[in-house]
């Protein structure tokens, strides 16, 4: 496999908005809806659609409660999510960098 | 402006394969349409769409001239493309490894 191979990029994951997500909740024990926001600068109804991908994807588990008496939603990554995002942060600096600056025949 | 600020990353740039353009161009002077199809991995008509784009954003010049007594097409960045490349990994990698890890409010 080339380390240019666009297919090893988790797609799932490699959309800007779903980036900024696991790259926020690689570094959290969790995170609220509205922080989520206000730090990717996503609105309400997008970030809404790619939590639910990452959700499908289980990547992100969701918690529904109550916190001073106001319901909160909070994201985390799962096992498998932090397993996905530490690959494709390998690869992605693998392509980025690259192996063989120079070498094209 | 947040480093996880999705908008931050330059749309043109962040698509898969053109990212993995990006990223082979940036890395030697000049490289064939095949080279970069069988490094990649992309099909002719995918690739060539979305080099397309690239020319359009001025970050990739294409040349077309006879070596051999073949016709040859290369692709190589523009100043305004490297640029645009430095500028992308530089905030990809602020965003993926993050400035503020474990001080979610």
């Amino acid at each position: 496999m080339s380390e240019y191979d666009y297919q090893q990029l988790d797609e799932v994951i490699h959309s800007r908005i779903r980036l900024a997500v696991m790259s926020i909740l690689a570094g959290v024990e969790s995170a609220e809806f509205t922080y989520l926001r206000d730090r990717t600068g996503a609105t309400d109804g997008n970030l809404g659609a790619h939590l639910r991908k990452l959700e499908e994807a289980r990547y992100v588990a969701v918690e529904k409660r109550f916190e001073d008496r106001k319901p909160v939603t909070r994201y985390s990554l799962t096992d498998r999510g932090r397993e996905a995002f530490r690959r494709y942060v390998d690869r992605l600096e693998s392509m980025i960098s690259g192996n063989e600056k120079g070498v094209e025949p």
